[in-house]
C-alpha cells in the first residue's frame, strides 16, 4: 500500500487518473464541488438540508484552493486525480487539472465520501466488489428528491455494494459511525423502491456482479450535486465519480464512536 | 409533561420565559443566530469549522422566519422563550419578541443543543444538576480557539453538567450518539485545563452544585457565536442562552445509532 504522500504526487503529476476506492487507505476521502462564490451560500444550505448525501467535511476561503482543515499542503485545482467540467448544466469536459477554469471568485466544497468507510467494511469481512472487480463503484440517480436550496434541486445519487444479507445488518452498523462521510444506508435491498429500474446501468460509475444470495446495500452520494447541476442547468466544477481528493484526516477520526 | 403545541404557545405568548432545558421532553432544541444576510456564508463556513459548537440543524429562506426542516409552522421572531440583541458586539437588550428587529434580509441558523441529549442522560439514571437545582445550565468560555471564518472567530463556549465518575464514562457513550446536538463531551475533569479558573462563577447561565466525588463533564455549546459576536464587534440575534427553540424534530431521530 503507497503512502498518500507518494498517491499525491502522482495524482499531481496526473500519472495517477484512476478512481480512488481503496487507495491510501486509512485517509478520508472527499466529493469536490467547485461554484462562484455568488451561489456558495445557497450551496451550503444546500448541503445542510441534504446531510446525508451532502456532509461538508471542508470549504475553502472565497478564491483559495487550498483545503483548510483537510490538507493545507494541497492544491484543489491539481490534486484530483480526473475532475468534470459542468456548464450550464451539460458536462463539457473531463480533465485531469482545472487550474484554467478556477477564478479569484471560484469556492471549494469538499463532502465526505463513502470510500473512506470502506476500509472498515473490509475489516469487518465484508468484502467490496469494485475493488474486487477492479472498476468504480456503481452509482445511480434515484426518485428521492433532495430538499432545494436557490437554485440547487434534484434527485439523489446513491452508490451500491452488494453483499451477503447477513452482512448487511453489520453493514448498517459500521457505517453508522461515520455520518460525516454518508453514514449508514439510505436503503438495502429492491433498487426499484428507490426508482432504479435496471440495477445493472448505473448512472455513473461501473456496474458490478451481484452474486445469488447477495443484497444491494446503497448510500447517499456526494455526486448528488452534479445530478443537481444537470437537473438545473448550472455551472460547476466537479471531481469524475469514484475520482476523490484524499483528505489528510484519518478514517477513525470520523468516527463518532 | 406538558406537549410541546401547548408549551410553544406559552412561549409564543411571552407567558413562558425562562429556561428550557427539560422541557417538551423528547422534542429535539436549537440555538438560535440570526445576521444579515451578507455574513450568512461566512457564518455558515464558521460553523462548519467548528462543527462540534456549531452543528447546522436549519437554516431559513432569506427574510423568512420559518424553519425549513424543524416546524414549518413556527415563527422564529416570536416562538423561543426569551432573546438576546447584539450591536456591534454589546448585548443591547434581551426581549421575547424580536419582531420589531427582523428585516427581509434576515437569515436565521437553529444550530443543535445539548438540552437534547439529557433525556438520553436520564433515562441511562445520569442525574441532572440544574434540572435538579431549578436552575440554568452553566456556560463557560473557554482558551480553546475556534477555527476563524470571515468575521467570526473566538473562545469555544462549553457547558458544564457534574457527575459521578462513573457516570462519565457512560455520558461519553450516550451523548456520542448525537454528533448534532455537539455530540460527545469536549474535556472531562480539570476546568483550568480547558481555561476556566472559577468554575463557580459560569459566564453564561447559573451555577450548580458539584458534589463531593463529582466530576465536571463539558460539552461545546450553542452559545459559541455569541463569543463571536462580543470578540468582533458583531451585530446579531441569537436565543438568550439556556431558553431555545424546541423543534419538532423527535430526539431520536438525530441518533446516528
Amino acid at each position: 500500500m503507497k503512502k498518500r504522500e507518494a498517491i499525491m504526487e502522482e495524482i499531481r503529476s496526473a500519472s495517477f487518473t484512476t478512481p480512488t476506492s481503496g487507495v491510501a487507505d486509512g485517509y478520508a476521502q472527499a466529493n469536490l464541488v467547485v461554484l462562484d462564490k455568488k451561489y456558495a451560500f445557497d450551496f451550503l444550505v444546500y448541503c445542510e438540508r441534504n446531510k446525508k448525501a451532502c456532509p461538508i467535511l471542508d470549504v475553502t476561503d472565497v478564491g483559495s484552493p487550498k483545503p483548510v482543515l483537510t490538507g493545507q499542503q494541497n492544491d484543489l485545482r491539481t490534486d484530483l486525480p480526473k475532475y468534470q467540467v459542468y456548464e450550464a448544466g451539460k458536462l463539457l469536459k473531463s480533465v485531469n487539472d482545472v487550474t484554467g477554469y478556477w477564478t479569484e471568485d471560484s469556492v471549494a466544497f469538499l463532502l465526505g465520501c463513502s470510500f473512506t468507510f470502506e476500509e472498515a467494511l473490509r475489516q469487518n469481512g465484508i468484502p467490496i466488489r469494485h475493488n474486487e472487480e477492479k472498476c468504480n463503484v456503481p452509482m445511480f440517480e434515484t426518485n428521492i428528491d433532495t430538499i432545494p436550496a436557490g437554485p440547487f434541486s434534484g434527485p439523489m445519487v446513491v452508490s451500491m455494494r452488494p453483499m451477503s444479507q447477513q452482512d448487511a445488518v453489520r453493514a448498517v452498523q459500521v457505517t453508522s459511525r461515520f455520518p460525516d462521510v454518508h453514514g449508514a444506508p439510505v436503503h438495502i435491498g429492491d433498487p426499484k423502491a428507490i426508482g432504479i429500474d435496471d440495477i445493472t446501468t448505473p448512472d455513473y460509475g461501473d456496474a458490478v456482479t451481484i452474486k445469488e444470495g447477495e443484497v444491494p446495500v446503497f448510500w447517499a452520494c456526494g455526486v448528488t450535486p452534479q445530478a443537481a447541476a444537470k437537473a438545473n442547468g448550472l455551472s460547476m466544477i466537479t471531481h469524475a465519480p469514484g475520482h476523490m481528493y484524499i483528505t489528510n484526516v484519518k478514517n477513525e477520526t470520523l468516527g463518532v464512536l
